[in-house]
């Protein structure tokens, strides 16, 4: 079980979504379209995908760090270590 | 003929890679992975996605809206204000 | 007390770096400095923001939210909805 | 002279905002601000800052971009690379 298992469906619609996206993109390219409207698109694409990850960061604190804390101080801790770069790298990307 | 065509191939491989990375995080979560990991692929789906983004602006500036500019100089400076749009969006996302 | 008291010095310091480094750029903007050397400072002001704005979330996490979780399940719940929207605002920005 | 010459009060003004905007993030940690309100401001600050650097970019396209594109189509075309790198710093900051 991880903090996302309750909502595994819903991120799997968004995750389809997302995948229908980048293959829009790829059309978009095949058919010469105007390169502004690609960068749209890019940064839609983009702004979903951070979506997914500020959702599972979500439910990464309210279960995984929470339920870490609670039975292991020393555990809580590096765990919020690790989540804390994971905001890092997304932020960076 | 946009800004990319020449690269055309090259941007194809690029974006069926990161269809490709987007399938893989579907999978990860299947599989339930754990979360700060599917958070690293998030982050790296998303750079490569930002990469895709900066060539074709760079090909964009470099074709479309210097052959604007060129011609019209009224069209060269709309382009470059939808261009910095374009940015923006991208820096938000 | 909050999540960041203990390293208040520090904090300190690192504004007052970046209130320099702003002070940097208004200088940079005087002085007719090329554009580029200009983006590439503020990119780095950035950053550094970007790097306060991490470790008081490291703080506000490991403290503020651990407590509040301890004390009341539903505090702490709330308290994570929030620090996730707080990321969510910096991945926006 | 420079693409921005003509904004440079416009520019100044906002810095010296930006720069007062750090020093009341400063203030902030002085008076035990909660964690959560300092990240908001944080993430206001970050995003002005962004904003001048948007639009020091589009003055650099606008006018030291073209001028070099008009005068030599090697130099525009490395104003350009230039250009886009710096975009790419400012996407990862």
């Amino acid at each position: 079980m991880r903090g996302y298992s309750m909502h595994k469906d819903d991120y799997r619609k968004r995750l389809a979504k997302i995948e229908g996206q980048v293959r829009g993109v790829q059309r978009m390219i095949d058919e010469d379209t105007y390169c502004v409207d690609i960068l749209t698109q890019i940064a839609s694409v983009s702004k979903a995908l951070q979506g997914v990850g500020l959702g599972l960061l979500d439910e990464h604190l309210r279960h995984c760090v929470m339920q870490a804390a609670a039975a292991d101080h020393a555990d809580g801790e590096s765990k919020i270590s690790e989540a804390v770069q994971a905001v890092e790298r997304l932020l960076r990307a």
